[in-house]
């Protein structure tokens, strides 16, 4: 149960070797699920227990050493780790730290990511512990700048996960009839995701208010829904460790006037957006291609990154400039206030080719659909 | 949308406080999904997004403090949270990390959870830098020891969603029959899952191979089930923010005798351990009378805490002596090697009364579930 073939994992890491002689590392340390993944391809869904921690260090030398829990041990063999030293956790005493440690010792110099949108997925008395015995600093932002373009295998796997989803979204008019339960909607959402093909749902968010909806966050009520409410279902769903992420919006029955002329400004943006990206235009080009036509402030994001989680960099803001190279994956996400209160969003999935860009989700038509 | 009524969470902060008082500690920081919602009721899918930090700030004298992404205001207004600092999140150059240094600065001793089983969740850079301004020590374990047992109200999600796991592991038969695909089989208990009332699947694991399983991780494959295999599907869904997690086994056709009497001793194991729960019992001591049965080596653990997370403390296992009180939910997870590298793992959840326990799952029976 690979996701790839062993040459996508091997090629990833000599990318980075590469960038860890550039940068003066001798070694990167990994802890977050995906950091892990993107180097071995260790995929479970075990990372959702918060107990145990998991380490990867990647040598700039050399093949990766695994410091994981025994229970892991089988699965990560499996991805080809020969180097794959074990404790049994959980064991508080000593949670995997002098292990690490000992791995460690051959580094002078390692480096983590500690940059914008990293975390570190280890406790912080245990990170205390193996900084005292080997300090550890920055990754130079080598997984964001690997991660940031992702490769013709994955990019398929996120294109298929975008069509996993563009099926479970024509199923919605089937059940998000007028009178539906919000809730029961969001559980038949994400139950048809799972029959179109989703491994699994990690995300799933939306809204339903009466003409455009002000809260894009918050968990669907049992409230039924009724004419006049704009429907917007915006998911997350993975297939092969590969998320997709975007939304659909639907008015149930016919559509006010500044709704419909709301959406067909999203679309405009989305298609302006779409038109600006290529390779050598920067991030916030997409965002002014977008702001210019939803009257947007500064300080919102418009689109952002997205691959083996469900929002990575770049932010498409007026701040981040980041220059476009083939193989990024981006959603394009306008957002425009139709009323005081009152938003809608629109999103969409594209990849940056070596001429312009490629959709990956299949793109709603101008006009809002409607659900009679 | 509140999942308890807010005397819930004046009852968590006052207990918060009390021991903020004994620790000689002026507030809390908290950074993580389970911490923040554990004070405020905060509930949204939005953390699935690395993207942001979110932080709250509980003092031991007075109301909690939120600094937050701008998108979260509403929401987090809505459970009652008066004193709402937000910035307009992405924004890598100050990442909420002036505004959290600002909202310290009144309290001169702040601890945030280090030790067993917890994380930081924002980058290690802007730790560093919040340190440099204000120092941060460890929470002396006030966190886990609020989590670690359950109100009256907790308790209830809990059962509620071990009901709805209950529903779900019921319709198993009816689509993991012979040549189904496994991969299938987990996409349609998700759905059933969901059917049966569920929010969300977070996890999903199992297993099925002939005679018993050796791996309990990994994905689905898209293996067709067949006779003499044994299924077995462990859940982590959820209800109102709360998980249950546990587990049933299915022999596909009828049972070699070594699953049939490994089944066995699992029951024998669970209910020995039911027997042993009760208030000043150590978690140890359920370790105890587990392994007697199954006869596991020392550094297995054959259960954990639950709640807001999949897994929470204690753990059972010979090392961890945490006394039961009342309130305590906890899963009973017996594992038994029937065969070199063949195992079975049956999995309940419990918890802890004033005179003992009572079960949270509808305890499955001593005799393997066949489908024939």
């Amino acid at each position: 149960m690979t996701v790839f073939a062993k040459e996508e994992y091997a090629a990833r890491i000599k990318r980075a070797q590469t960038m860890m002689s550039q940068a003066g590392l001798d070694a990167l340390l990994l802890t977050t699920e995906p950091e892990v993944r993107y180097f071995t391809g260790y995929l479970t869904r075990f990372w959702e227990s918060p107990c145990r921690p998991w380490f990867l260090v990647v040598p700039a030398l050399g093949d990766p050493i695994a410091v994981i829990p025994s229970i892991g041990a089988e699965l990560m063999a499996s991805h080809g780790i020969k180097d794959i030293r074990t404790w049994p956790a959980p064991q508080p005493e000593d949670e995997g730290v002098s292990l690490l440690i000992d791995a460690l010792a051959q580094f002078p110099t390692v480096g983590t990511p500690m940059g914008q949108q990293s975390s570190l997925r280890m406790p912080l008395a245990d990170w205390a512990k193996l900084n005292a015995a080997h300090p550890i600093r920055d990754d130079a932002g080598i997984v964001r700048r690997l991660r940031l373009v992702k490769s013709d295998a994955e990019i398929a796997k996120i294109r298929k996960a975008c069509a996993i989803a563009d099926a479970a979204f024509a199923q919605v008019p089937s059940f998000a009839q007028p009178g539906a339960l919000v809730s029961q909607v969001y559980r038949d959402f994400q139950s048809a995701c799972l029959h179109a093909g989703a491994d699994w749902v990690p995300y799933l968010a939306g809204a339903a208010d009466q003409h455009g909806y002000g809260d894009v966050i918050s968990p669907a009520s049992d409230t039924p829904l009724q004419n006049g409410d704009v429907l917007m279902l915006d998911t997350g769903l993975v297939h092969d460790g590969y998320f997709c992420d975007f939304d659909r919006n639907w008015s149930i029955g016919p559509p006010q006037t500044q709704v419909a002329t709301g959406h067909n400004a999203l679309f405009d943006a989305t298609q302006a957006a779409f038109a600006a990206t290529k390779p050598g235009a920067k991030a916030s080009d997409l965002w002014r291609a977008m702001a210019d036509i939803v009257g947007a402030t500064e300080t919102g994001r418009l689109g952002h990154g997205l691959g083996m989680s469900l929002t990575e960099w770049p932010s498409l803001t007026a701040q981040d400039h980041t220059e476009l190279v083939p193989g990024m994956v981006l959603t394009l996400e306008p957002s425009i206030e139709i009323a005081p209160g009152k938003l809608l969003v629109c999103e969409e999935n594209v990849v940056v080719t070596a001429t312009g860009a490629d959709w990956l989700s299949t793109p709603v038509a101008r006009d809002i659909m409607v659900i009679a």
